[in-house]
């Protein structure tokens, strides 16, 4: 039997790796004084109906939904923003004085896509939100923490994308813009573009298939038609990316995937040789109408989401190596019923004095037992043979110099904490 | 809208006790050289089919079964160890020359139950799989990381109870006994022990509504019925947790709710008044054929697991405080335009240094600021004025002894890395 398809077995060798990186996102989090939150892995459908769009491709197309018992229409979650913003709503955190309210959430999301390179149909994503600034500063500081996350790990080859789409009045304007565009050669578009010029024009924009279409080329811009208060705030949002020596291009062709976004949009990408054809690695932007939209209070809202795995792959792309210790601490062995009878006691006594130890477990001989202690890196083993047994004693040998000593037994946890 | 029925959102003030826990589990899974794995959230059908029973109620009642969209069926896990031995399969780790395999996982798990105190439809397990060893040290090993689990967050009123349901042999006698012991009152039971009887007449025990009845009390106990070998196994095991130090009860009706056990079974249970009805935090057992049953070589297996939902509660009802620090390290305050933009840069490098930092982002007043500095409990607040803006300066105040001093800004980051 295997594991479905799309999904992945992490086994040991790879999550000491997503237990660094994991840590050190909380770490960073911390840092910023982003607190986490945890929301359910399936919400009731409508959420991601409302909160992600109807339109999108992950509503229509990629979402693991179905009957519970109860005959409710669940949905395992596709991203995090929805549930974070359900769950902000829901426990009226609005109303507490500490505002914006800042979040942070790391665990799976499904999309049932065609599995490939960095693309999982169970994935885990990393991210932030923040509700209730409508500070450009706060644009500022998600992208620097979305810098970070990977700066922080040692990755250099990072490009910084952002856009800006403007308020509701400038997005109304480029959606005619773009409406006028296109219509003369709507035929030519592929079927999903045809719909998407009815439905979310901007978004024509992002598709793959039409990509090289000539009219895609003189697409009238959104940067053309920000009112002035969308384009006070985006020089804003640079002049703070500016003072944090953040560097960064603006692509007016950035469009974000999902309907919900307004003002700063942002993509972080690889640059690294050899990473394949997925280039971003995370992405975010500014959701003002959101949480009204799910039921709460006009409040503002900036977030943004990376992929574990597509961070472990860059980490890789750029032969990072993290700094992971897989040696261990202590072996313990032993030979016949007495002497296994203690080393499981002194065992027991090293761990809870928080000590790493293990021992065999398959009535190996002396010598396999060493050689096990080898294959684990043990940085010491402690043998317990006949002698030491009669004498309450135990031998300590030291496996990078060679050098043994002999322990009282009632002394052995604090000989082995001073040494480690 | 609401988290699903059966499902809960964790909140900041939450999270950091959960994270707290798991941190802890963590080590002590590496003290103990338990190494994680982690699975996907759903599998094919058939491996809770197999690998859980066909007759348990969570198979017969319990799990989120649905149809992907490639019709395929899949259920959310409803528990860990048929996940691991799958993925130990899959991945062949019996080939390993380093055995036993010792695993531990940590994650969401999904039954579909009427809600409860201490019983969520998605709740999160610990649990350990040790797959490779028929060691009766290594049952004992796992019995003392489950009480550990415990110990080491300050919990004292527990319980440890234990059983032996013996090996193939043992069992079947065992059976037979209590088919003929049980038939003579079949039409007294409840329905579902009356199909118990015929599929697994050790599940009658078990059964809630039929306690009660005076066959239960004088029911043929397995103790009894265990042979030699199954005898000598379960003495050994206890000699271990002896030589450990760790108390015990053996209680000879202990039977666990999934099929797949044999030899040691065990439960920890909280003693804490006020804890509620359900008593039990945690359980496991030796399933020697498992790995066999799921398509692998024949390979002993023993593993536990517990739910952090009852752990939280557990440390509740004794009165645990986990020592976790809320306060924050510093808040920068400022005001107008520019020392907007300088206060934003220095947040910006103090965190990359490592220093937790917030400031405001609502055009808040001076005051203000430092009514939410306070609010967060801010260690250090500093203050970028505009004589300091103007001399390069900012003024480092100490909230707890109110002394305040004045810092050159490119002296900043290092002078508050002495102080933190």
């Amino acid at each position: 039997m295997k594991a479905p398809r799309g999904t992945q077995d992490l086994l040991p060798g790879v999550t000491e790796k997503w237990q660094y990186v994991e840590e050190k996102l909380k770490e960073l989090s911390n840092n910023y004084h982003y607190q986490e939150i945890r929301t359910p892995i399936f919400e009731h459908t409508e959420l991601f109906q409302r909160g992600v769009g109807d339109t999108t491709d992950i509503v229509q197309k990629e979402m693991y939904t179905f009957l519970d018992k109860g005959d409710r229409s669940i949905t395992l979650r596709p991203e995090g923003t929805a549930s974070v913003v359900r769950s902000f709503v829901e426990h009226k955190l609005f109303g507490s004085p500490n505002q914006p309210t800042k979040l942070f959430y790391i665990g799976p999301m499904f999309r049932y896509e065609r599995p490939q390179q960095g693309r999982m149909r169970q994935f885990v994503q990393y991210g932030v939100e923040a509700l209730g600034s409508a500070d450009p500063a706060i644009d500022a500081e998600v992208i620097s923490l979305a810098m970070n996350a990977y700066q922080t790990l040692g990755l250099q080859s990072l490009k910084l994308v952002i856009n800006s789409l403007g308020d509701q009045e400038s997005r109304e304007n480029h959606r005619q813009a773009l409406i006028d565009h296109f219509t003369p050669v709507k035929e030519e578009l592929c079927d999903d573009c045809q719909t998407r010029l009815e439905q979310n024009p901007l978004r024509v924009l992002d598709c793959k298939k039409d990509r090289e279409h000539p009219k895609m080329q003189d697409a009238p811009s959104i940067l053309e038609y920000l009112n002035d208060e969308s384009e006070a705030y985006f020089e804003k949002v640079k002049a703070y990316l500016d003072v944090m020596n953040i560097s960064y291009e603006v692509d007016p062709n950035l469009v974000r995937g999902l309907d919900y976004y307004n003002h700063t949009a942002f993509e972080v990408m690889s640059n690294a040789e050899g990473f394949g054809a997925i280039t971003t690695l995370s992405g975010g932007g500014r959701y003002n109408g959101l949480v009204q939209d799910l039921g709460g209070p006009e409040t503002p809202g900036i977030g943004f989401a990376l992929s574990i795995e597509r961070l472990l792959m860059a980490l890789e792309a750029e032969g990072v190596e993290l700094p992971i210790d897989s040696k261990l601490d202590c072996y313990v062995v032993s030979l016949g019923d007495a002497a296994n009878l203690k080393a499981a006691a002194i065992v027991n006594e090293l761990r809870q004095a928080g000590i790493q130890v293990d021992k065999d477990y398959q009535a190996k001989k002396f010598k396999a037992q060493f050689k096990a202690a080898d294959r684990l890196q043990a940085k010491y083993v402690l043998v317990l043979g006949d002698d030491e047994l009669a004498n309450n004693q135990i031998a300590v040998k030291n496996m990078e110099t060679g050098d043994q000593e002999t322990v009282a037994l009632d002394q052995l946890t604090e000989h082995m904490q001073g040494i480690l």
